[in-house]
């Protein structure tokens, strides 16, 4: 079973970025404006449950957190994706940097770089146009993170929930 | 903001509904194939954390159990929608039961009946045609339900999680 872990912004920023997927993300219609933790891997489903206790105690350890989404930026040539970029991303590089080390090694040849994908899969003149106008406009926009998500993918591509995982409330 | 509460059945199950849902439900790409326990409701967003954890009470108060779907039927006249029935459905009418005391109560001339949704909105004739047809097919289907999942609606009418809540292990 192919299984993901992401973190989603307030409504308010996923209406926003919705608006822009709609027309620039072909996965719009299968996960809601999502900033990945952990990309798909594959984990046979009878260990899910263990796997969902080390995520818990990760959770625990950790303090909700407030991120700014400061510009418009993108990963050409590496992939034509535009995305939001993070000002504070230090939280969300910890909470991936925990995760991964629950699981199998992955040998990528990128750092991770947490971000809030508006639009990928683009043409090369696709990508330039959007990213030439989105980057005059002003993206001040900050969210409350409190908690992250462990997703599956469905048959038809689609991501369902099978687990939410708290943070500490930063009161504590 | 709007929210619902709702069950998934295990992966397998969905993905058999949804082959039928593609074509028969308009609300296909807005929600994976669910049980709902509690039909869309607003609340303001100050007062989810409250709703969530009396939602974490009532989930260790219930067991995990498993449903079994034995049949298709159909809520026509009432509305022209297909479903596949639960034999066993207390567990899940007592879930729903629990709910609704911890929300403002809800004024519905009709019954809870628990139901997995195949097809929705059909005309009249596609009703009885889709319906005619599916009686005669065997769904035999089992799932284990072990949590419920409180959702919230996108602007673009799109359901995404807010937080799950576990049932207390059968074996405990």
């Amino acid at each position: 079973m192919y299984f993901g872990i992401a973190v989603f912004p307030q409504k308010s920023v996923q209406d926003i970025i919705n608006s822009y997927r709609k027309r620039y993300d072909p996965h719009y219609s299968l996960i809601p404006p999502h900033i990945t933790l952990k990309e798909k891997f594959d984990l046979p489903e009878e260990k899910v449950d263990e796997a969902a206790e080390k995520l818990e105690a990760i959770a625990k350890q950790c303090k909700a957190f407030t991120i700014k989404f400061h510009k418009v930026s993108h990963f050409h040539p590496t992939s034509n994706t535009i995305y939001l970029a993070i000002e504070n991303s230090e939280p969300l590089v910890e909470l991936h940097n925990k995760i991964e080390d629950v699981f199998e090694p992955v040998d990528s040849p990128y750092d991770y770089i947490p971000h809030l994908t508006i639009g990928q899969k683009m043409s090369e003149d696709e990508l330039h146009d959007v990213y030439g106008s989105l980057r005059m406009r002003n993206f001040e926009l900050e969210t409350k993170i409190d908690r992250f998500h462990l997703l599956y993918q469905l048959e038809n591509g689609v991501w369902n929930i099978y687990q939410s995982f708290l943070l500490r409330r930063s009161s504590n």
